[in-house]
């Protein structure tokens, strides 16, 4: 056997494309298309149910990459019910269910147990999404797989592609504090940071997104109402790996080059986030585009419509953070005037 | 740290009590449930979607419990699809599509991936049924998480309660034939049953039961069309665990005790079966009741339309095995006219 034959020297993107090419094959042969709105790349499933259109998705958290080891199980069960709305989120579909399914090793204690299952029903209970079934099971490692399942009442879902040149690009909140808190966490950097400047609030604040990050399900719904945003996506795996897949939904559906810039002063705590990129040795970038785990909306407005939007979306935070341009690749426009090319990097399974 | 307060002490059953209790503590609080037509524990969720319900349902494999070692990837894909729409099958719901969020070693060849999607997208196609999302992880064991969606245009939706005092109980096909297949596989039992006048195609289709499994979707959909049957469920985990859900799930809405006795000499091949299970050393009633993996439908028809039932399904293979009584007990009618009480003792993960 060749060793290069193993799944780990492909990565997850490469093995994911695989699935789609194939799906696409066999896809052809049977299915009534007209009831298919999404394609299998998208972030939900889209399905046209009667006069509604279903919405849903499925995501897995596995013990050893999602759940840091200083999380506790309440906050495990509810950072899986929020994982797996953020993705139906994306889509601006308001959620309507979830279904769990566990597989738990036998010697997890009980009272660990218990508080796996309040989590999981308090981030329905946050959500206002009910728990509508699942699986338990005996594993290995702690699995936890969940469905969210939404409904739009029109066909006017917020998908991937959809934007156009000159579009503005804004994100719903604040992104590389789940890195930071990472960070943070791991190599035990509290004091260092406060000694350093960095405040107890900023430092509290990025350990609560990575321990207890949150789904933008109602901004998301808002934003759909609007009208004036043209797509949209869920930050799971890091703004650069996001910003690419939606290029490439959009190159798939449009054939024309759109690329995007972002301004980097524009992004929110920049300035703070460089510091302690400094403090860390780690590139700054890597920790704002290549970490990922945010949950925060990233999404495209018509600009033209911009004045209307910002009245319509006051009462929400969000920061415009760069534009749509003909570029064909991923800018970062940097304090200093330079322009820095943002490559594919974000976090992937099996590299 | 008290050993007995570890989950494997608890059992799936007791584990997955305590999540409904839980979970129905939590969505009295805040759930609508007007469009809600389920419960956790029914075989799949039912919600109302404008004028049409959809019937959802999760279900984990994982390699160690689920997959005989003899199984192709491929096999292992199909039965992946084959059990996560075999229980909204178990409602007589039409399957619209299914997500599959895999969890796969890193070592894993990148043949057996590709046989494994190859699986899962053959009995996609085999059911007719598209694969619309999912997703890809690292993990230390394969683990096979799907989620089947299915709609149906009416409330008619096959329950596991709605059964009354005098229907008839029925099986869409042969059952045990799946414990048999493993126990020839896992302790390569063809030779020896051969020499005692085991017919090589009764142990070829044994064989095929465990590694190929396929469910019953058709069928379901058309005992749902004919409204004379009055509960279902699909046989997951042993005819007798599901004899003793439903009758739970009865109870727990109707209040009043209902029982089932089966007769032993209407099951299919019980003397092929019976003589199996003294080759091997085991109790025949373990093959038949509770090993489960038969993947039939397990439904109650009124008796009163039992000719009309006949006709109507006279394509369909079906066996009827016994009634619905009084006795508030789990009987076999034994073939020497005895009575043996069946114990709820299917396949349970942590015990």
């Amino acid at each position: 056997m060749n060793k290069k034959d193993l799944i780990k020297y492909f990565g997850e993107r490469k093995l994911v494309e695989m699935i789609i090419e194939k799906s696409e094959r066999f896809q052809t042969k049977y299915f009534d298309k007209k009831s298919l709105k999404s394609h299998i790349g998208d972030d939900s499933g889209v399905i046209a149910i009667g006069n509604k259109y279903l919405v849903i998705s499925s995501d897995m958290l596995i013990e050893k990459h999602h759940f840091l080891k200083e999380m506790t199980y309440y906050q495990r069960g509810f950072k899986a019910v929020t994982v797996n709305l953020s993705d139906i989120a994306g889509m601006g579909a308001h959620p309507i269910g979830i279904l769990i399914s566990l597989a738990i090793p036998k010697n997890l204690h009980i009272n660990e147990f218990n508080n796996l299952i309040d989590g999981i029903l308090e981030a329905c209970s946050f959500y206002n999404t009910p728990l509508i079934g699942g699986d338990t099971n005996e594993g290995d490692e702690l699995i936890i797989s969940g469905t969210g399942i939404g409904t739009s009442d029109d066909e006017n879902i917020l998908m991937q592609y959809g934007f156009k040149n000159k579009d503005l690009i804004a994100i719903s909140g604040e992104i590389g504090l789940s890195a930071v808190g990472f960070e943070i966490l791991n190599k035990c950097l509290e004091k260092r940071l406060i000694e350093n400047g960095i405040s107890s609030e900023f430092i509290k604040k990025s350990i609560s997104k990575i321990l207890s990050p949150v789904a933008k399900v109602e901004e998301a719904i808002t934003l759909k109402k609007s009208k004036m945003v043209t797509s949209a996506t869920d930050i799971t795996d890091g703004l650069s790996t996001e910003l690419h897949q939606i290029n490439n939904s959009s190159v798939k559906r449009r054939k024309d080059k759109l690329g995007f810039i972002i301004h980097e002063d524009k992004i929110p705590n920049i300035d703070i986030i460089k510091k302690i990129a400094i403090l860390l040795n780690k590139d700054y970038i890597d920790l704002i585009f290549n970490f990922g785990e945010d949950f925060e909306l990233l999404f495209t407005i018509d600009s033209n419509k911009i004045n209307e939007f910002k009245e319509y979306f006051k009462d929400n935070k969000y920061y415009i953070i760069g534009e749509v341009n003909q570029s064909n690749k991923i800018q970062l426009l940097l304090t200093n005037g330079k322009i820095k090319k943002i490559n594919l990097k974000g976090y992937e399974h099996f590299k």
